[in-house]
């Protein structure tokens, strides 16, 4: 194939990139610097030479121990379970979390052959017998998030001295009620709070 | 910044790609195989190397002249004027034209301060001197595409034995008549044909 087609075709394998949008994102860089495009191809080579899952927590990172593993001015009595190393940046973003993560690598779904064993569950177990406190669960408010939640929450139920929490479902703020579904506006009500 | 804000960084600056795309590509490159992340890397590096803007028409190949100005096959002695090189394949992709190109690389913009000497308009006039006997203008059909359709039909004007024709405008097959803009229809039943 053409350089061309072939960046067309590689462009296209991403998620949500259709055959249009990989063309115009060819042309774009085609239009641009030759050294706008290096620096993407760079920015590729450079995570997968670097980039590696945390040996404590499961976070991708450069640097293992990950950056939070790493911290001490992280609280380290608090963990919050995550199913992916991707939702760390979005909970980062929140502000409202100074402990540490563990990140399950999913979440369980056993149609698609996903079990416990599958996850860094038994890891988990391994990280809560030191000195962890709370246990923020913080999967997915789907189906097979759930779950996985309620499962973790069976495994962790023997242990005493560990307050378990998940985090709220209700109106996401800035949403708006009308188009807000059934299920939502059902938790918003049975979480609703003294004002 | 590290190997994960980087390369979403450098995703961001992509059109189309804003932030949590830019996140969402990252971590997708990050769980998958290194070899695919490479050989997307190893294809925007192919086209910054090899492709060029070909000497006669503009079109982006790997290869100059390109095929279309090196093919037997092509027709010389139709000329179809566009705007952009990403414009030459969706031509392609319609399999009715088997002329050859000219790539104007962009359009007239006043506003913009793109005036004629901008375009390869005179390199277009050197090329009517050998033998074309049909010019298609296919600009785009902006207020910005007709302009520059209209300034080449003026310049070309007083060629002899050179017919000029531009695009049909009317209803996108597959479209709807109900959500057809009034110019559109306008244009529609301007154009209407026999049945």
């Amino acid at each position: 194939v053409s350089a061309i087609d072939g960046l067309i075709q590689e462009l296209s394998r991403l998620p949500g990139i259709g055959r249009k949008t990989a063309q115009r994102l060819t042309y774009y860089l085609l239009k641009g610097s030759p050294e706008d495009s290096r620096r993407l191809a760079r920015a590729i080579d450079r995570v997968v030479d670097e980039v590696t899952a945390c040996s404590v927590c499961g976070n991708l990172t450069s640097d293992d121990p990950c950056e939070f593993c790493s911290s001490e001015r992280r609280d380290a009595s608090v963990l919050c379970v995550v199913e992916e190393a991707s939702d760390i940046p979005a909970i980062e973003a929140s502000s409202r979390f100074h402990g540490r993560y563990h990140v399950l690598g999913g979440k369980l779904s056993p149609l698609d052959g996903v079990g416990p064993d599958d996850l860094s569950i038994a890891a988990l177990m391994r990280r809560l017998e030191s000195g962890i406190q709370e246990l923020i669960i913080a999967t997915n408010p789907s189906v097979e998030g759930e779950a996985t939640a309620a499962f973790i929450h069976r495994m962790v139920s023997s242990l005493q001295d560990l307050s378990v929490t998940r985090l709220a479902r209700g109106l996401p703020v800035g949403g708006d009620l009308e188009y807000a579904d059934g299920v939502t506006i059902a938790e918003a009500f049975a979480g609703r709070r003294e004002m």
